[in-house]
């Protein structure tokens, strides 16, 4: 891989410069790789929008790019530090469940602590293990190093309990798991659970409201209405046509979503 | 084009993973290309901004950059996708407006309708075009691809109105198209409508105040005191050395500008 | 230098086109250029901040990176552009102490005055000499161009007057010199003023509040607890595990922050 892509997604914001410090020990090491930003502006250490959000990217992305990851309460404890392989989609992040969600579509293949030392820069400050440790074994991974040599090789990840998603006879029972800058709200509900035959049938419950039908396009309604759809990760979405949904029925991460059909 | 430049505008906010997912469907076309973006800062839906925005840029960019924006509110309506070519300027974009402003000083040269299905991700969502069409019609061009291939040649571009603009016998009206972070205010006069030789007797009206004479820099005045001046973009601003001119005169997109000289 | 870096920091936020200006005058005179974003989140005309950054950063970056930084409140005055090299660190900018911080660690080896109108954009704004001037500066410096011609030699850069960092008999006295957006508190402190082989009988004063020992991770206390610790930069810093210790404690920049040991 010649032109290997490095991504980052963190809770660092964009006004400090740990982002940058990032980039310098990455380039410092492979000057060829290309790094993308996802998004520096997960709130500060929540794992859950992390891992969110590492699960919507990895299809967009080509194969064998390395996914970084810092969204890390535990710097400084026993956590560990993973680089993980779920077939050809790479990781490197704390093992605190960001890689959880990712995880049950993509089984890893390979988890590796990154305990070799010969992989980290050479001095390891006791709170910036983005820069002191992720990065530089991110670098030497796109160089082609073998995940193996980061260290030993662990069974399993930690998990993170998501948002609720239960089927039941004459139902399914999720929750909104975000909200875009738009309002719109993304569910945990998979559109691969919904039988999209009964589509006219259908109905979804939230805060208080009912909407009638799934609509496939933003334009089938006027301006203003409450619509349901499968948004651009094919999960249930909830929606006002050039409004904002979150704020117009007040709904919110963990607001309890419910599909019926009839 | 052995490094072509493709950047992006947006109003997806930089919180959610949207800019990344169209920055991955790119690189695995095309991973030569080298992404610049522009912002995704755009107030939602506000495409007058994004076409401002665009007018901005192109001088500064090489030719045959390929500039991307998706301020889209009719996604999924019946609103055409295009590329066009101004010259040596190449746009990506829903044919909203957004290339309006752009296309005052650079006439289209060739405008094609994106239905070549053939340049499409494999799958389209009915939501996000941007990463499903837009994007990688974008990298395809950037590896080489005849803009004719991608679909039906169009006539014309939508217009926009944009911002009020006439010149009387004794004064030009124009009106504030936007400010900066800094609370300069951009105005819709040229500085080429304007008598240079006559700037020492020309004055500024604007949300009740009068400005009397142009500046050529900030620095001519104390801090703090009101002046007018030509910006970057080489049209009129007021602006407040060391403050916030929108601010202190009240003034916002839309507020009346009258130049005068006598 | 094949993949030469450059980097930009500036006070111009992201929701304006400048910055990608900025990027495109680069590329167009440098295709190979690499641009790294620092951040643009410098409160405006913070030159204190933006200096804090620039000294923060350049330990990351490979040799010979050039470090460009746009905070200019006087933009359009008789302040100098320069650029300066510290050893192998590289640097473009206004001279207004944005450099100051840096320049304690990594004296000046050359500071040159950009008055050679030969590396500049054909036609320069008055308000936008970061595109005009700097941005074609440091492409050409990234080709290899020999700084010497960029203009005449000086003998030193303006300083600024930064936090008070001074040692007494019994104490260390500094400032609280920025906070992230977790809270965390920097400090004028540096690691090397301080006994370390004393760390356990060491005290720290801020706001009022007494911290009691040094810590080496967050996790070495409980959530919500004050602590003192070195940060990234090694300096001193103050934080609250899984908390905001600038809200908790009402510091921010500029208060005082006293270490003594018994």
């Amino acid at each position: 891989m010649s032109r290997p892509i490095i991504t980052l997604t963190t809770d660092f914001g964009t006004s400090d410069s740990y982002v940058a410090q990032m980039k310098g020990v990455i380039l410092g090491i492979n000057p060829a790789a290309r790094i993308v930003d996802v998004t520096h502006a997960v709130p500060p250490q929540d794992v859950l929008k992390g891992a969110t959000i590492l699960d919507e990217i990895i299809d967009s992305f080509p194969m064998r790019t390395i996914h970084v990851a810092v969204i890390d309460p535990g710097v400084g404890s026993d956590r560990k530090l993973v680089a993980v392989e779920m077939g050809n989609h790479r990781f490197v992040a704390p093992d605190n469940g960001l890689l959880s969600i990712a995880a049950r579509r993509y089984p890893p293949t390979r988890i590796v602590s990154l305990t070799n030392v010969q992989f980290w820069r050479s001095t390891v400050s006791s709170t910036f293990h983005g820069r002191d440790i992720l990065a530089p074994v991110a670098a030497h991974w796109s160089l082609g190093v073998d995940a193996a040599q980061f260290g030993e090789e662990l069974c399993s990840l930690v998990k993170l309990n998501w948002a609720e998603l239960t089927r039941e006879e004459d139902c399914i029972r999720g929750e909104v798991t975000g909200m875009d800058q738009f309002g719109n709200l993304a569910t945990s509900i998979p559109k691969s659970w919904i039988d999209l035959a009964a589509a006219g049938r259908t109905t979804v419950e939230c805060s208080g409201r009912t909407i009638s039908g799934l609509c496939t396009h933003y334009a089938e309604v006027d301006s203003g209405e409450l619509i349901a759809l499968f948004g651009s990760s094919d999960r249930l979405e909830i929606a006002i046509r050039n409004g904002n949904a979150a704020r117009a029925i007040s709904a919110s991460v963990g607001t309890p979503v419910i599909v019926r059909w009839s």
